[in-house]
């Protein structure tokens, strides 16, 4: 094993770079914005075409994030402010009920079609909208981020209670809301500042190392109150695409930081059990489910090779080598991002198959649906992009 | 073409007596009755042993009912009724909320972990309770039957109101509901009788007539209030399997009014449609999800052979032959079944996996989990044996 050369991360650079701008960036712009009715139209087969004209409103929020991100970090085109600008929009005018909870799915007029029992509809407008403040200069809109996110610290804590799924009998604490709110407080006191942002960081690292295994040598996505396994069916269940996406938030805060060796560490610890445990020796790529205790998984779908762990894999993977220089992660991210890379882009149509059996067979061809868009294929090419850019620089 | 010999489908009644008794029901007894704590624990991998000793409400009510079935209408084995004892016990004593809605999934012991926004679990309960009451001359028992029929009929028609998971923007109609109260009223009506059950029954055939469309050759899993196609991505989606267990009800009921053309004309469409629409002209077995319009299926796993289409199968074509002497039908049912015993059935274990990659590998070899357990394997044993008996018989 040796580490990149310079040629070889200045490759990698311009492969990103053109990956987005010339490839994902195209699929989805200008058809995805809805002229008519403001916000995106998303849900869209192979070719682009539209097979559903519903709007999901995660993706109202993404997909408005990751075109803010790039108008205020990359360059400061018109096509993506006026893209970020339909998503805030449309998200601001429908897709909050009355209770001040946002909806899930919406009409393609805005009309609501379903609500949730958690919060990540929030997530995602906040990003959204710290984004689009910081591109215009709103301070407004910089104060319902803000609003928002505190909101959902109290849905998180308890003092704003939401719907109940489960009643209590067995209590468990969950990989998923500290690593999101862990990005997201990211990206707001990255973007427009938020001082009760910055002060959540460091309880929502300390949720997640609470997930960390050293026994089972696994990233658990729920324990109990303890930070024990909780040993039933679904409980057992891990993620590993998951795990080795919240390993790269944590290492980008050590980043943040301008150093933290306690952060690199763990997040580079989270990487390696969940490279252990998610990657298929066999056919290449992350696997979606597994049981660390090598009992059997519930979901028959267990197998199959999603896009996002790819995405993730590849963006933790080069900020782990860019980080520590151990050829080690060079050569893992020369597997994923070749795996991936081979699996997953169209070479028809563009951007990325989102479903793969395991043996890397298409399963279904869309390119949106009610849960993938615009997100994590374009948050890999821009973050690897711009951490090749600022690698190479130094 | 031509039909089944008298010495084929004696072979066939033979066949599955003995896979019911000797190879399905040895699986599950009596390792299945939980002698501690009462109720089944079925949550168990390839080799009987168990992985999850949570308590699925909906397994508490279907082993039960299979177990009382057998005992009214089989022979009056003893095992059969205290085992069908177990769960009915453990039914009244936990799995009822204060407000008398059923929970979803309990611990050993019997706590709540879930309840969910539709009840399932009543309509398991109710089959559960008038198989055992009727095994024991019960009139106590049999009266909750029917008290908790009417209760689901509250649920169905919204005079007693449930959380709602969608906000009534896009109104839709289901199939779900009125096939599988058609099938608790008939065993509600065959065991302990029922008037108002009896009466409900052509409503819930015209609801499921409602969701066949004669244009695209399909059964909906839902429909907007006038029995038209709703054009969404998870509406357009149809569940072949699912509406084949629907035909064979429709057949059934046919059957029991002692004939009657225009159901039996019903069934036998539902069951053709839906054999084009699921039959896997490749691979062979009836396909997950599929969708009529041509356009892409959301669900990834779409393409999978799970092993509950293929026993829904079984009885539909076998039903079929029987009632009409058309050789199709038994054509399709030696396809059917000689697919499903091949691919699905464990040589080594006994019992069926559950769950098929397209192509017939096993995805994940547990026999049972929250929604797998001993209920449509045993009951298409059955069904199948007996309906084979009184055929011979004639």
């Amino acid at each position: 094993m040796s580490g990149y050369t310079k040629e070889e991360l200045d490759g990698l650079r311009e492969f990103y770079r053109d990956s987005l701008l010339e490839d994902t960036l195209k699929f989805w712009l200008p058809r995805g914005i809805d002229e008519e009715h403001g916000g995106y139209l998303l849900m869209r087969d192979r070719d682009g075409s539209l097979i559903d004209d519903d709007k999901s409103v995660w993706f109202q929020g993404r997909f408005s994030s990751i075109l803010g991100n790039l108008y205020n970090h990359v360059e400061a085109r018109e096509e993506w402010l006026s893209g970020a600008k339909a998503g805030v929009d449309f998200l601001r005018e429908h897709c909050f009920d009355k209770d001040g909870q946002m909806f899930f799915m919406m009409t393609r007029e805005g009309k609501p079609l379903r609500k949730r029992r958690y919060f990540f509809s929030e997530a995602f407008a906040i990003a959204a909208f710290a984004q689009y403040a910081k591109a215009t200069d709103d301070a407004a809109l910089a104060q319902e981020a803000r609003d928002l996110f505190r909101r959902c610290s109290e849905y998180a804590d308890g003092s704003r209670p939401l719907p109940a799924k489960y009643t209590g009998e067995r209590p468990a604490k969950g990989l998923g809301v500290p690593m999101i709110f862990l990005n997201v407080a990211q990206t707001l006191c990255d973007t427009v500042g938020c001082e009760f942002a910055a002060s959540q960081i460091d309880s929502y690292i300390a949720q997640i190392e609470d997930c960390v295994d050293d026994e089972f040598k696994c990233v658990w996505e729920c324990t109990d109150p303890d930070g024990k396994m909780i040993d039933h069916l679904q409980e057992r269940t891990i993620t590993p695409g998951h795990a080795i996406e919240g390993a790269w938030f944590i290492l980008h805060e050590a980043k943040r930081r301008g150093g933290d060796a306690r952060l690199e560490k763990l997040g580079l610890k989270m990487l390696d059990y969940s490279w252990e445990q998610g990657w298929d020796k066999e056919f290449g790529g992350i696997i979606y489910f597994v049981d660390p205790t090598g009992k059997p998984v519930m979901e028959y779908w267990q197998d199959m090779k999603f896009w996002w762990p790819q995405n993730e894999a590849v963006i933790a993977t080069l900020l782990a080598y860019t980080m520590t220089g151990d050829p080690k992660y060079a050569e893992w991210h020369k597997m994923i991002h070749s795996y991936a890379h081979e699996h997953f882009h169209d070479k028809e149509h563009g951007e990325w198959f989102g479903y793969l059996h395991r043996d890397g067979r298409v399963s279904t061809a869309m390119k949106g649906n009610h849960y993938k868009g615009p997100f994590h294929l374009p948050r890999m090419q821009t973050y690897c992009w711009q951490l090749l850019e600022e690698h190479l620089a130094k």
